[in-house]
């Protein structure tokens, strides 16, 4: 039985939310559904076009909602998960990395020919005459952004002279199509102090805006730019640099990104929709049990998971291996036994659902439905 | 395009390997073939039996070479796991995790039905009753070990009066057939002083054979004393206590099995066979690379890769986030571009495999087999 199967039987069944296997990945529906609408009204509040990042979610079901609630269309990370999405049926996808190698650009073009619309990003000279080769063999036309590097080093070229030159020969008359600049501060979304993170966001975009106002003085003023997180949505368009937002994590949230948000006279912006749920299968020892959700279960990249529903207040969890949690907690006034149901706030979404088959998607105590993740694993 | 055929076009041709797309986990076959003919030699010559625990590769491909070599049958951390394995033909399976829930029982006895030898784990004489309850309403026995908790609180009974009544529950005549004991020190196997390992390991074996006597002295003969692990497998034996060893990680090793015995003098038991290939993906600033593996492409609960190739010599790896490495060298020699190809040892071997779908098994070069790994986020 696959993993998707193993809990269908309990959709439409009162009560089935508590009685799933686990561990499980849950989605509380209607909080999605508020993070989706607004983060779509802010959007066309500022006036800012959205196509957000479904390396977050992975899953067609959720793009699908994203645009239709107005996103452009989405960005993947990886060209493997647009494969997936493209073949769920989401026909517009901005690949946010450079796609290099010979074999990687013959599948890039198989999905051009697939999709109503491609994008990929682009920051070496030899990257870009290559792909150029490849879409000339095939006749067709391949959509690139120069992919600019806001300072963090990871990928893109620094908004100098290089990325001026790099823009030039993607612009000049060839088989690709110049539609204009990424640049993504991820080093920036996770920033807690909101002065630090509005300064060095600002400060990142107006570093943008003069290569843009250069590009433009040269008559290569780029279409889209395109950027931004979960964690600077709200600063972004004060900069008037932006044409299109980036964020990915607002769907879900996770603890790493409520704690951004999580002090005196804040509140994060969005609600978490995503938990994992995991059954105590062990309680031997007072104050302790054991839990089915490990380092399988949760990303450990950002910490331990946060208990949400389910233990004694003030109940911590805490990996107890591969395959195991922990939990202490207080047993003076409520002990929990084998059986017993937790629901916690994942550290770190993204990796965490690259974990799963299938999200299990609950209103209130029940299932609705059970989503594939497409996407998942598909990092190649 | 699945995973599993992204590469398949490589198999059999010279050169393969370096050109698989990235990022690929990848098994070399000679080495992990040495691996487990080592570990097949130890267990015969010390006259103790081996089930390799299935956690850590969850392929039945590798499960079947450990039976061919002399295991008794696999052990599985969890039961989507093992239905995984059994049906993709292993016929032999210990759950080293209790099964708590009605849902996971009903399937559980599903499972039993279905191998020729199934035995699961228990700590609880609520869930024992559960255990018996069911197998009786389907006319059938199920194999039970008792699980004992070596010290560390994960699951088990401490071996005191409880776990012995538990014994006599079990051992009933009923519908649950008292298989022996279990004991795993999982906290034990990464201890990387050998005499604290050793004087650790021997003490807890010396607790589990004072049950074990007191269990002969009640006619309640453990017929399986069944735990162990790759950090312990050369002192088990010594203690004379369990009759078969539970290793699983011996088959690849990693970052943190090796440094077990990273000491002057000392060198790993057995050798790496399992590796992430990498390319680099962007590559614009002095001494530092990007690749296309991040968080998504290891497990980093315990710190980052080691790269074994590709990279000049003294590069470090560190994770650039989801989707990320970063390669920092000193580039006064030899300079990283897009394109090239690195090879890494993993951190932690168990939860890394658990985000791929298949393993590219090479020799020398070439790419021999692509293995599915069935049991691939099967942790529920």
């Amino acid at each position: 039985m696959r993993a998707e199967e193993l809990n269908r039987d309990l959709i439409g069944i009162p009560g089935g939310r508590q009685r799933l296997q686990t561990p499980a990945l849950v989605i509380d529906l209607d909080v999605m559904e508020r993070n989706i609408a607004r983060m779509a009204e802010h959007a066309r509040t500022h006036n800012i076009a959205l196509r957000p990042h479904a390396k977050t979610h992975k899953c067609s079901e959720i793009a699908k909602r994203q645009m239709q609630a107005g996103a452009l269309g989405i960005c993947t990370a990886k060209l493997g998960e647009a494969e997936a999405l493209a073949d769920a049926g989401i026909d517009s996808i901005l690949i946010t990395s450079p796609v290099v190698t010979d074999r990687g650009i013959a599948r890039l073009m198989a999905l051009n020919a697939q999709l109503r619309e491609l994008i990929v990003v682009c920051d070496s000279a030899e990257v870009a005459a290559r792909l150029n080769r490849s879409a000339a063999e095939r006749g067709m036309l391949l959509k690139v952004l120069v992919d600019i590097d806001p300072g963090m080093g990871r990928t893109g070229l620094a908004p100098n002279d290089a990325a001026v030159a790099l823009v030039q020969q993607v612009a000049n008359p060839n088989h690709l199509e110049y539609a204009g600049l990424q640049c993504y501060a991820g080093n920036l979304q996770h920033l807690e102090s909101p002065n630090e993170r509005r300064d060095s966001s600002l400060s990142a975009m107006s570093t943008l805006a003069q290569l843009r106002d250069a590009l433009n003085a040269r008559g290569l003023a780029p279409k889209i730019l395109s950027g931004g997180g979960t964690g600077t949505f709200d600063i972004d368009p004060d900069a008037r640099t932006l044409t299109e937002l980036q964020a990915g994590s607002y769907v879900f949230m996770d603890r790493q990104y409520n704690e951004v948000w999580q002090k005196p006279g804040e509140r994060p912006p969005f609600e978490t929709s995503l938990f994992v749920q995991t059954t105590v299968i062990s309680a031997n020892r007072d104050g302790l049990a054991t839990s089915d959700a490990g380092f399988k279960a949760f990303a450990t990249d950002a910490g331990a998971p946060r208990i949400a529903h389910g233990a004694p207040e003030g109940a911590s969890y805490f990996f107890f291996g591969d395959e195991q949690g922990g939990v202490r907690y207080d047993s003076s006034n409520r002990e929990l036994n084998v059986g017993d149901v937790l629901t916690c706030i994942v550290p770190h979404c993204d990796p965490t659902v690259n974990l799963y088959d299938c999200y299990h998607c609950v209103r209130g105590d029940m299932l609705e439905a059970i989503w594939p993740i497409e996407a998942r694993g598909r990092a190649a």
